[in-house]
């Protein structure tokens, strides 16, 4: 079944980093004759899929941008001013250029080895700055998926932190952004958090807010920062009263506002959360955008998310580090809170850098030409008669024409503006950066009056409680990078000190760090595609809506599913879809009691937390110490004792240690024996593309990580796009969405994303991988994946035990090299192994995972075989290093290993090793010309837990 | 006159350094109270404009992409078949995102400083190989800057290299490209070489050369391979009857077609020039792109332009360098043969990478391709019982159709193709790598015939002298980066080795390395610039016509002059038309006598070259030794002694010691008076736009250099663009073009660039700046220039002596540095002191240059404080290292300074110097963890011109 590359899209070839040449040399190293032969004896004969992938190819890159470019044609440019959470933005061109477009920021990984990252936790650290400071709470995290995840995780963050008791409610003002309000009612319901929505607006005392929840217990109160209507309202007197009553207080709040408006945290509030969007990041359809959280005090370890904080090296260096990490949801398991595992690096990125590039009298100055614009067309409304909700205002207008209101949205859609159609009497309206005075004129004609002929801009004339009297963005980094030339230097400064995949490969076992061609990014940053607003209406879409539905349709060939959902914004969110339809579907046969999730213990934390956000009870199933795979035994013995409240199993496929398991069909056909449905985690669907179908052997759900089998970089660790397929019997329990119905099934689950789709805008780079490798490349990608990763088992076996494979000695598309043996003869640890690759010029492969003291790596089908090569000769040298240790001919406190990585810094001064500085820096295979040099030694992270420091340290902490 | 910044455009303060406040600590460290009071001071009354610029800024960069989108809107994209040297080619997208959308790439230098520039000589040097190995011929220079001007160049090298008589004629085949032709023409009339034009095609014998030459004397012969009309001819006897006669052959040749036929070195062949455009860069309306040359053993130290060679550094290690620069244009001044003194790097750059990208195999399958569709289509017009011409060809048809031929082209055109008009009989298309059998469809039907079904491919069935039959690109460089992966890498790999603006200050003395700002780079890649061929019909170029008349019109404006030529495609082309015009002027007055072209001692070297080209004799004018200015009692006495033959003075303002001469004016009227037109080098522009115009002060004549005052990059050496700009009376001398009437005067010099308007693509760039800053921000940009040289002239006056300043102590936009000296004192050289720059992380300024042992500082505006303090600070710091020597605490040859620069692999191995590592690589200010390294040590060039490498190395040369 296998083609032979002249018979491949030429793109294939550019994908894939081996030659037919090479590709003959591996399979003999592995002792196969052919890549079929290799798939034969590695891939279970009762999962093969019998049909090839039915995906025609394009002719050639030059094709499919083509394609792409006349996909983008059918998108409508309206200038939007619909606002809800979604502005006009202008993303400074040296941000787009130099990071956006950059593949050395977008192709990095999620920042686990600090000691490559320093750039960009430098810049999250500056994206935690900016939300503490404006939001005036002075714990943020480093990016949430959405502002309405955002405000879902706070729900249950004050759920946590409140001690109201079981039966409180959750307080949701009137105002609060529907989109918003979905996301906490989809997320409430298995948690059974009762939800009141009330108008809060007039609440100041405990007995109003009592009375709101209709005399419930209230454990937190939600409000939205202006109001959706647009007005800023004084919530002070509200918080007072929640706190009295024992709840907290999250504000969902617009970053821009803030600038001039009174912070939550001045006013009492305990969680503020929102969208860092309009800080140049463009709508893109509804995502993906970088949401925010910041805390009081005292609730910094129950924030969901990660977490940037200051630590110091092995020489006392200022160093970040992800900080709190233990915390974090999935190593928590099913004593998680909450299941986000990732964030939105590369667009909170762009946002702290538009902080950066603007400073805090930049960003005020746009706001206020945004609150005098809002303010100019108000008057000029107010002036012709209209009626335009009074009060204080940042940047919206809700106005009543009553009857009237579909004529003057059509009459500014005519004029090129989108209004938002509130209801049959209600217009609203946002103004954003982007808005000038023709817009205004555009406007004010649609609503039949005069238009203003000026925009005075004048600070708020807002009462003061509600101005901003505080300072903000003080820290020199915001004041310092206002030319072009120095913001385009900060810009390479900080990506030089990190290691993406643009320098060398990055192994990471389950992480699938593959090729993110060009050809697949370049659509991203066209205004056809980055500048649609979500909520825009359908015929303005039919463009990026097509696409959808086409990379829908592959997908569900790819993985044998009757429907797939392109909403959830992230691989967690596409686990607790496909556990919400699972159990939407049990309660919708009457099933109520069939609540109990299986999961081996070798399943990936998030696994756990989902199943326990979707209101399900884990039973943890036993895995073979020898094998890695389920215990078959076991599982038997739990499915009866769970008979008849057995809801789903969680399997990965193949399984988290890198293996094709032969049980997989057996273990299907138990679940489903009992009643119970099979989610296959999609995380390691790069082994099985072409090959097998989940969906077809078995499994009735999966999520899919496009930003790792389907090419969307992982932008040093965010934005990930996490579909969700099913079997035409949970299709109905798919998510939904309350402002587009074209977004779901009518009776699905709600939504679990702000946004209809998702992170939208980068779905073209999917899109454009399936279509350049057609069904033929797509399955050689698979093909070529498996063999690299047998290669490097088959490379370094006699020097690392290769923990877990098949029966016949093969792995999948990973292999687990076991370093527990040698650290306990040399006391070398992985972590040692993990750093010394540094040096190497290397990032290290996963640690510890799924296994405590192994390195699982993953190639992936991009690396080529010079580049594998250098890895597995790299690996071996290192192993000659341990021996040295283990030989007693050095210690291994002071061998090279336990000293890595060195920095520059450090061969240039005083050295009192016992080997070389050239063994440090340059050993075997380092190019000297090619020298990548960490910034910091190694990071102690337990200091930086200890000392936790959350944003910008003063410059003087760096000083010497 | 001067405005605060708040009324300046908001870009204003993103391309120009200095905050406000900066300014005034600046202008109090220079000793002025305003910058109206520094450039009351600075610039001679007698020359100040009287009135600010009549240009209005653009809102915002947001306003200035969107103006450019309605330009680009107005080009029409239509499929080119015209050919003629412009072929439509695919850019790899990985190569346009990772080196023409990338400051590290485009922002770089030329590479003067071999030790910071490694990447892009790789790069060049892998240009040359490609070159050299597809055309047979084993010397080829760094790229020329177009097919026609390269085949100027070959004509020239050929009237030297060959014995012929002084009267001996070039033979030019009927079927090389007109434009070429033009060009030859042009720069063959003011060198008085006789060109014939003859049909070369039959000539087998030297005494058919002789006829063909009407009887004269032969020096060179010209022939386009393939011939214009697309047949491939066998040229051995033609070249051996040309060797027979004492003349030289150069093959103007196609690069993709080399891949296939006989490449013209092993015909015989002593040079090759053409493009390397076809080689992934756009046609951009005609450029810039790549021009080559190549030639056989003997000639490579008469071949102008730059020459990459592999040399060895201090110890021992291969690093390449510009090899033979002795030999190079600028510094044999008016000995020169040729006026070049850049190259198209950037473009180069991609045309190499596009080669690294395909590979052999890769490339000649494209050729493949290319063919068998013009086969296919050729056949279909045969079996319409179409007239085609035949013969072997490789890509282009030329079609009879008496009488028909332009309701072929509309017709065609109708469907969406160019075909080329040839006369109204005739019409001619080129295939290339874009060319799909739909296009073949379209065409077919435009002829009326029916369309060939599929395309075969399959080798050509040409007579086998005719078939190559040599390998091509064996190096392994070509055979390494197949994969997107390794491509990438590959690229970054090489741009990290080097040193560009988005790292540090890059302070040339007058190169004026300023912002090149991302909004004024984005179209440039649009297709509806990129992808417009130059001969393309009028109505389909609307928009970049009317951007280049606007940018001409701002032109104006800015000089004073009363009309632009955009074509010059370098600052030199733009002497040579400046000087060309100067001379048909004199010859319409019937004032052939004047001849004498004055020209200061302190000139650069190309002004002499390019009068000499022009056809003016050169005589040098005194400088004065202390002030640098012009001796104006020399110059008063050559302009008596020459009178009668006085055909110009070309002088440098403010002069290329950065100073502004109060003796400009009276300059003017001294050579006016005697009859002699005023030629101002507008190299230093920048330090004179909005506040003195040229044209106004007495100039009759300049050209301007687009890449240095209007921010197009420098590319590392190439894309320049040179405009001249005239006084009313010179405008019907400047340049025309043979294909298009709109592109200069009737009677004008004909063309000094193979397209229109030269490097139209990138004239976006210098349009953007334009309106972006606006009149009252270009003025601002003028005052900041003289501001930040005046501020590092005054920090370090103290510590090296400034060598030239004006009446006030003030130098213009550029200081020199004299180090003679400290020199003489100490022993360390101004290289000593370049070279160290580099362990700080700084490029060096111009060395040497006016003057010899000193070093000349050009900050621009685009530095902001805290970048000039790191350079003053470093150089105080290092004139203490200087100090360290002069005192005789430390020996120069063991001073960190000859040490200089120190790699990373020199910080790690055995270390023998008298000063420790840190003080080599760390010295104060440097930081630590943003050091730049450079991948060799100091490099000896001497050793590389002995020993002359000029094409890839084989790997094992780099191994220790």
């Amino acid at each position: 079944m296998s083609t032979t590359s002249a018979d491949l899209p030429a793109f294939a070839g550019r994908h894939i980093g081996p030659r037919d040449e090479d590709i003959a040399t591996m399979l003999s190293v592995v002792g196969r004759t052919s890549l079929d032969d290799l798939l034969d004896a590695a891939v279970p004969d009762g999962i093969r899929a019998l049909d090839a992938l039915d995906i025609e190819p394009a002719a050639s890159e030059a094709a499919v941008v083509a394609e792409l470019r006349e996909v983008a044609a059918r998108n409508r440019r309206v200038t939007s001013m619909i606002g809800l959470g979604y502005y006009g933005t202008h993303t400074p061109a040296v941000i787009a250029r130099n990071v956006l477009e950059n593949p050395a920021w977008y192709t990095a990984y999620t920042p686990y080895q600090p000691e490559i990252s320093q750039g960009r936790l430098e810049a999250l650290l500056n994206f935690q700055t900016v939300v503490s400071d404006l939001t005036g709470l002075p714990i943020a995290g480093a990016s949430l998926l959405d502002e309405a995840t955002a405000a879902a995780e706070a729900m249950t963050l004050m759920r946590r932190s409140s001690k109201a008791p079981a039966q409180a409610v959750l307080l949701v003002d009137t105002e609060v952004f529907p989109q918003t309000l979905g996301v906490v009612r989809t997320r409430a319901v298995p948690l059974q958090i009762p939800v009141v929505v009330a108008d809060l607006a007039g609440v100041t005392s405990a007995e109003g807010l009592r009375d709101a929840a209709g005399g419930a217990e209230v454990f937190g109160v939600l409000v939205q920062y202006p109001a959706m209507e647009g007005v800023l309202h004084d919530l002070s007197a509200l918080t007072a009263a929640a706190h009295e009553v024992g709840a907290l207080v999250t504000a969902s709040a617009d970053l821009l506002a803030l600038t001039l408006a009174t912070p939550p945290g001045e006013w009492g509030a305990d969680v503020a959360v929102g969208t860092s969007q309009r800080f140049g990041v463009a709508m893109g359809f509804g995502g993906p955008h970088a949401g925010y959280m910041s805390v009081r005090p005292g609730l910094e370890r129950t924030m969901p998310g990660r977490l940037v904080g200051v630590s110091v090296d092995a020489v006392g260096a200022p160093a970040y580090r992800l900080a709190l990490q233990t915390r974090e949801q999935h190593i928590r398991r099913e004593k998680a809170t909450s299941n986000i595992c990732t964030a939105q690096v590369l667009l909170a990125v762009m946002a702290s850098m538009y902080a950066v590039y603007h400073g805090p009298a930049g960003l005020r100055a746009i706001a206020l030409g945004v609150h005098a614009h809002a303010e100019a067309l108000r008057g000029a409304l107010r002036d012709g008669g209209v009626d335009v909700l009074e009060g204080p205002i940042f940047d919206t207008l809700r106005v009543k024409v009553p009857g009237r209101a579909r004529e003057v949205v059509d009459a500014a859609l005519a004029a090129g503006v989108n209004l938002w159609l509130h209801d049959a009497d209600t217009v609203q309206l946002s103004v954003d950066e982007t808005t000038g005075l023709v817009d205004l004129h555009r406007v004010a004609k649609a609503f039949g009056v005069v238009s203003p002929d000026q925009v005075d801009i004048a600070p708020p004339q807002w009462d003061e409680s509600l101005v901003r009297t505080s300072d903000y963005l003080t820290h020199p980094v915001f004041s310092t990078h206002h030319s072009e030339t120095s913001m385009l230097r900060y810009l390479r400064r900080l990506s030089d000190r990190d290691f993406a995949l643009d320098r060398g490969m990055i192994p990471l076992g389950s992480c699938t760090m593959k090729l993110n061609a060009t050809t697949e990014m370049v659509a991203v940053t066209w205004p056809e595609f980055a500048e649609v607003h979500p909520f825009a209406p359908h015929e303005q879409t039919r463009g990026i809506r097509g696409l959808v539905d086409q990379l829908s349709g592959w997908l569900c060939d790819i993985t044998g599913y009757d429907a797939v959902s392109l909403q959830p914004n992230a691989g967690s969110q596409g686990e607790l879809a496909g556990l919400l339809a699972i159990a939407a579907y049990h309660r919708s046969r009457g099933d109520d009691e069939r609540t109990v999730c299986l999961i081996p213990a070798s399943a990936h934390g998030t696994n756990a937390a989902s199943a326990v956000m979707a209101g399900l009870k884990v039973v943890v199933v036993k895995t073979d110490p020898i094998t890695g795979n389920v215990d078959m035994d076991d599982l038997k013995a739990k499915v009866e004792a769970h008979r008849e409240t057995l809801a789903a199993i969680m399997v990965t496929y193949p399984s988290t240690h890198g293996v094709f398991e032969d049980t997989i069909t057996d273990l299907c056909a138990m679940v489903h024996d009992a009643g119970g449905q099979v989610y296959v985690d999609g995380a390691n669907l790069n082994a099985l593309v072409g090959v097998a179908r989940p969906g077809k052997f078995g499994a009735d759900v999966s999520h899919l990580n496009l930003h790792k089998t389907f090419c969307i970089p992982h932008g040093g660790g965010g934005p990930g796009v996490g579909p969700v397929g099913v079997r035409a019997h949970l299709a109905p329990h798919l998510p939904n969405h309350p402002l587009d119905e074209l977004a779901g099934p009518t009776d699905g689950v709600g939504p679990v994303s702000a946004a209809p789709y998702g992170s939208a805008s980068i779905l073209p780079i999917s899109w454009a991988y399936v279509r350049l490798m057609g069904g033929a490349g797509l399955r050689r990608a698979t093909e070529v994946a498996v063999l690299n990763a047998n290669y490097v088992a088959a490379r370094l076996r006699e020097h690392y035990p290769v923990l877990y494979s098949g029966t016949d000695g093969l792995v999948a598309h990973e292999c687990i090299l076991d370093l527990r043996g040698i650290t306990k003869d040399t006391g070398v640890s992985v972590d040692d192994v993990a750093k010394r690759l540094i040096d190497y010029g290397f990032h290290a492969p996963t640690m510890s995972f799924p296994v405590a003291g192994t390195l699982m790596v993953e190639p992936t089908e991009s690396e080529d075989l010079a580049e594998l090569d250098r890895f597995c000769d790299t690996m071996i040298q290192i192993r000659r290093e341990i021996d040295e240790v283990g030989s007693g001919a050095v210690a291994a406190a002071d061998s090279v290993l336990r000293g890595a990585p060195h920095t520059a810094e450090a061969i240039a001064g005083d050295w009192d090793h016992g080997y070389d500085r050239r063994t440090a820096a340059f050993p075997e295979g380092v190019d000297p010309t090619s020298k990548y040099w960490p910034p910091v030694r190694r990071i102690d992270g337990a200091y930086g837990d200890r000392h936790l420091v959350c944003s910008c340290p003063p410059p003087e902490a760096f000083e010497e």
